[in-house]
């Protein structure tokens, strides 16, 4: 459970928006926003009026006792004996998040309330990290660096994408990866990452991650049992989710030396983290990031290969925290600014079929004057059979 | 992709069920269904009327050609450049599955219909294997069961459960485990399945799967770091996600014997499968078996013991095909008929708490005069360090 005062700052910030967004109450229930506001999962609702404290109707499991703040319901309609629905005219659900048919039946509890979207307010709030989130962040991306240090010692000559990702994945648990993988939006399955080389890389997926792989018939994304070939990247770009929190780092690796054009992309990627990423701070437009990232992808004659080739992403970085695809996302359209304690994943990539993917991905945290990279770890493409970097 | 035949029999099963509820059209949207009805995941819809071909509306991948049945868009709206969205005054929307937002943007494009449930049309359809999908879960069952054989050999003397489970993750992913495990609901997360042992096995859990454990404050469920001590059994229920589909089997190991009451609970679950659902058959209803359950635990003194101690599942088992839980339900209230190709988990469980859990889950394929369970193996408690069965 949060403590009393991490929950204040969550639901005060909440309060705030919705004051803004004349919104009365909430009403959360999905897993990842209660993990949000009562720091733990359940089966039930988070109730939050505008003004004074949140209360938390629970129907599984029945194991916590002694807080005022928690009752127990068999179902969703008796949160009505605790408190006076028909007070709230404007009251905020999860319609990006929840079904159609759990929104309709928690619509009826109020039934005479108009209906706002919370998903959009959650989002907002979770955007900006609360230092206790921040403290979590930086601890998942301490054992992520760890883990992939030790890639190399995984590697074996005459294996395949998939092959290498087992031993990757079975490092990231003893290491305490939670395997599970929250995502935003129901078109994005994954399973605790993905590790692209060869043609593979260039093959599209139906999801709306970065970079493709033709996966599986289960799930279409990443490895597909291609063999680790001499003189291809291999794109390594696996779960940091050691914790509730996550982070997320991609790092190149290669057997053996890959080819001038590929260590080209690659620096390009590098210096596109330094002269853009590194330089931003709070106050920037994410539009901006993006838009530069094309111009510098352009002026070195790479854009045909950036962020993919046969079926290009249209954004270069994403907010993350509870959820791997948070607010902000760093794309052309985007009217957001950067702000003090975002958490932002940039990932500037190259396809170069048939070889692989190349570039890097660090975890930024935004600062009042400067950009902090919270994933230091060699950038540059390491052999992986020696562990060199060029 | 689906062959023509197979899709052909999977469109007329919904339409005829379409025909019943009076339901013009249907939208397909999720992932899971879309892989049912075409084989494969893709981002768009397809779109089935009460007669002709399903279409398919696909905005990625873009990598299907010369399929007359395919267009390509670039938002949902497109789909009335195609068809004649008024002509139907009934239409059914996945609103069990998908979000509110999506359904209201779907609404809007059939803005003339009324809105009918897509989810249960579905569910029901699916709930009837074809041949083709009963010999993809015969497939994977015999993955699964291989996978289950070895597990002797991946335990060593002082391992937690979480350490014999990351073991078993890796034999599975060795022999073809997609990893992703698709369940129905948004209350069941899960990564790969659940390990339980010792006084874990009674920590109740938010999720409706049948057995609890407390493990992380991420993923509350299953194993959570307990040793995995002499005398105890060790429950292990991990997914058999061989493929699209998936297979659903448990089986109780021990490090050295367990007591004398283990043994009893768990020959009493033996018991029950051979008593009970191997005498089930095509005709018999769905509760008889969930309440046959019950009536033998009570006989044998079990029933405090039985599905849970501290928390208990109000059901003994459960369909499955592309998700884990699946139509029939094995519970008291369901009103469900055992009908020929239905395939079910049976899983009779017990907590015998601070030791663990006992019993054993096979999937079992439904024919008109017997029942045949298609997860054959060793029921007996297998000691874990000799492989012995007593």
């Amino acid at each position: 459970m949060l403590s009393i005062k991490e929950r204040t700052i969550r639901t005060k910030k909440l309060q705030t928006l919705m004051k803004e967004a004349s919104i009365d109450a909430m009403l959360i229930t999905s897993n990842v926003n209660l993990l949000y506001i009562f720091g733990e999962v359940f089966v039930g609702a988070a109730f939050l009026a505008q003004e004074g404290d949140v209360m938390f109707f629970v129907r599984k499991p029945q194991i916590y006792t002694d807080h005022k703040e928690i009752k127990y319901i068999r179902k969703i309609e008796q949160i009505e004996e605790f408190i006076s629905v028909d007070d709230y005219q404007n009251v905020a659900f999860e319609i990006d998040e929840e079904s159609y048919s759990d929104i309709e039946r928690q619509k009826k509890i109020f039934h005479n309330a108009s209906i706002a979207n919370a998903t959009s307010i959650l989002r907002k709030a979770r955007m900006i990290k609360t230092d206790v989130e921040v403290a979590n962040i930086r601890s998942t991306a301490k054992k992520h660096i760890e883990v992939y240090k030790s890639i190399p010692k995984l590697y074996k000559d005459g294996m395949t994408d998939v092959e290498l990702q087992i031993e990757i994945e079975r490092e990231m648990r003893l290491n305490g990866s939670v395997g599970l993988f929250r995502t935003f939006g129901n078109a994005m399955e994954i399973h605790m990452g993905s590790l692209i080389s060869g043609n593979n890389a260039d093959a599209p997926s139906p999801y709306d991650f970065a970079m493709g792989g033709a996966g599986s018939e289960a799930l279409p994304l990443g490895s597909n049992g291609t063999l680790l070939e001499k003189g291809n990247p291999i794109m390594i770009d696996m779960a940091g989710n050691y914790g509730t929190y996550l982070s997320d780092v991609t790092r190149t690796f290669s057997v053996d030396k890959v080819n001038e054009e590929a260590y080209r992309l690659h620096n390009l990627s590098i210096l596109m983290h330094k002269e853009i990423m590194m330089k931003a701070k709070a106050g920037d437009s994410c539009a901006d990031i993006y838009n530069k990232s094309i111009e510098m992808a352009k002026e070195h004659n790479a854009l045909q290969y950036f962020m993919g080739y046969t079926q290009q992403a249209a954004f270069v970085g994403h907010g993350l925290g509870l959820q791997i695809n948070e607010m902000p996302v760093l794309t052309g359209r985007s009217k957001d600014i950067l702000q003090e304690n975002m958490v932002i994943a940039y990932e500037p990539k190259f396809v170069l079929a048939p070889y692989g993917a190349i570039g890097i991905e660090n975890t930024y945290l935004i600062h009042k004057d400067f950009t902090e990279n919270i994933s230091e770890l060699e950038e540059r493409i390491i052999d992986i059979r020696t562990g060199e970097a060029y």
